[in-house]
């Protein structure tokens, strides 16, 4: 607008429309809260006026910035932009915008993350990345610059944040108890990357059903996996290579079952028949994969909604109280194709 | 900090970190351009004296938050999170934030977008929904918000906007006459949600590959899809309730022809021995399905990458020359193996 022209005010808009100041104020912070009419009637005088909300101002003086950072290890893992949708969601119903920092990696990790609160343009860290340096964070959530964070997803072992989390170690074990109950006794595992806790948990629930049915964790059908479709793929090499091969897979998510699939299918395996795998996630495209998958369902939604709302209510000073520590989430198990009786072995077939 | 302490200023930061100020500064505001060590420095200088660069006052000065708004019509949909994390690299790497504003609808959108500029929380506009209302949009471009916007995927046609897009009429053409080429000549298409550019883009090429072959647009071989995997399966039906049926199908994405073939799978058909299916995008999960998808490749790293630059070029004010106008990204088939020469007619079998 011309420089010498009155920089239009609340009041001005309020004058056009017919409206207290506190309506207006309130039609711009929580639209939600005031009628279809009113806001119509608002928007229309903010449009005439030239009115200019200055959140920037407001953030100073309010010191927020009416947005949550959320870091994730990779957003293109369908697993996460579910989780990023919900979180989405419940932040706009909010009035909470939400920045993205994805793939963070080492020293640039803690310098991006400084940088967002450094310069005050989130109020605080929803963060679903499990290999962020603890230090790091501890330092972000300290003087100066008190950072409200809760961890969702990859939880940080005694990291003091609140966290929200689904039951790893304990769905791990119900997954392999489903291959152990088809009557498998040669079970091998896809584990996620290395240090990270998900990969740790899901290993260590793995081990817990094989040792309470008293059956061997054999070294060599513990494959390292990284999350990745590639890398499923790979594994299925390592496993074709092998003299005495397993007869069922638990794979630390259903990406990994996908490509280790794809790589037994390219040298005439077949699943079930040859050998059996159960995923982790339950991905939109688990039903639709040839054989379908059997997976454990992750409560993606709930998860991403509840962690934001924690987040928010952190970042607005409700009572801590109010906010659980540590709340975790139960998966679902979901028998699909992937996953059959185990066959009876040659010896037996000859006998018979 | 005790409200009577001195509040630490860049020249203790300076100070302590033995650098001019305008290091620090070029320190904080854009580190890839200092080393390693006089980074460390500063960081060191910062945590020590507490000092906290007030990118909110400095947005109020320079009118910029230092973000961009990134509108999606589905981050779940893995074809939009790939680009987004192109966009959140390239943007990150100027030092700038991403904020994430996903399936926008109707009214809802356009108050959802004014929010975030009238509050000065972002300083311009991805935008990769062609179904936002480009009034709407207009209205956002000028006076007063002036909100540099620049359209990404999903074109809207004759919008006074920057855009990059792929060149999705001709792959359709392409993808189309690769079933041809097959000697199919009874081919489907099933279409992408209506009202939505891509879809309409993508049947065009269809129809301009039949017309050019001389092959008849058959009504009841244009399905209506929605770019998801349960619509695909349900697409599935009406093809199997055909008493004529095409032998080959060109899907307007991946994860349609995924659900369609995942449809087809439970009735007994086999692809490509019944009918070959050739999808859009090429999802990371396309060479692992069964059968490894045909599909065309979409540069979306490159596509989220370049339009990142463009609006943070026209963010920062450069000539307006030196971005183009409209950026068309050319697609790359990827034949696999869902599409297969088409089998001899029933009559021709009988007659041989």
């Amino acid at each position: 607008m011309p420089s010498g022209r009155k920089v239009p005010t609340i009041q001005d808009v309020a004058r056009f429309a017919q409206v207290s100041t506190a309506t207006v104020s309130r039609a711009l912070s929580s639209p939600a809260r005031v009628s279809e009419d009113t806001r119509a009637r608002i928007s229309e005088a903010v449009r005439v006026t030239g009115y200019t909300l200055n959140q920037t101002a407001r953030s100073l003086r309010k010191r927020t910035a009416r947005t949550i950072l959320v870091a994730l290890p990779d957003i293109r893992n369908p697993f996460f932009s579910t989780i990023l949708d919900a979180i989405e969601r419940a932040a706009a119903a909010r009035g909470y915008g939400v920045l993205v920092a994805n793939r963070l990696v080492g020293v640039e990790a803690n310098r991006r993350l400084q940088e967002f609160f450094l310069s005050n343009r989130a109020d605080g860290l929803l963060l679903l990345d499990g290999s962020v340096d603890l230090a790091n964070l501890v330092e972000l959530a300290g003087e100066p610059a008190e950072v409200p964070i809760v961890m969702a997803c990859e939880d940080i072992p005694n990291a003091p944040f609140h966290a929200v989390k689904t039951d790893n170690r304990y769905a791990a074990e119900l997954a392999t108890r489903h291959l152990i109950s088809l009557g498998h006794t040669r079970i091998g595992h896809i584990r996620g990357p290395a240090g990270n806790t998900l990969t740790d948990d899901r290993e260590a629930g793995f081990r817990d059903a094989l040792t309470a049915a008293g059956l061997p964790v054999c070294r060599q059908w513990l494959f390292d996996g990284n999350f990745e479709m590639e890398r499923g793929l790979k594994v299925s090499e390592s496993f074709l290579a092998l003299a005495d091969r397993p007869t069922a897979i638990f794979a630390a998510n259903d990406e990994t079952a996908i490509g280790f699939l794809s790589g037994i299918r390219r040298h005439g395996l077949e699943c079930p028949r040859d050998i059996s795998v159960i995923g982790f996630d339950d991905l939109a495209v688990a039903p639709h994969f040839s054989p379908p998958l059997t997976t454990m369902r992750q409560p993606r939604e709930a998860l991403g909604r509840i962690a934001a709302s924690a987040l928010i209510d952190l970042i607005e000073g409700q009572p801590r109280s109010q906010v659980p520590l540590r709340l975790v989430l139960s998966s679902e198990m979901i028998v699909r194709g992937s996953t059959a009786p185990a066959a009876l072995p040659a010896s037996s077939l000859a006998a018979s």
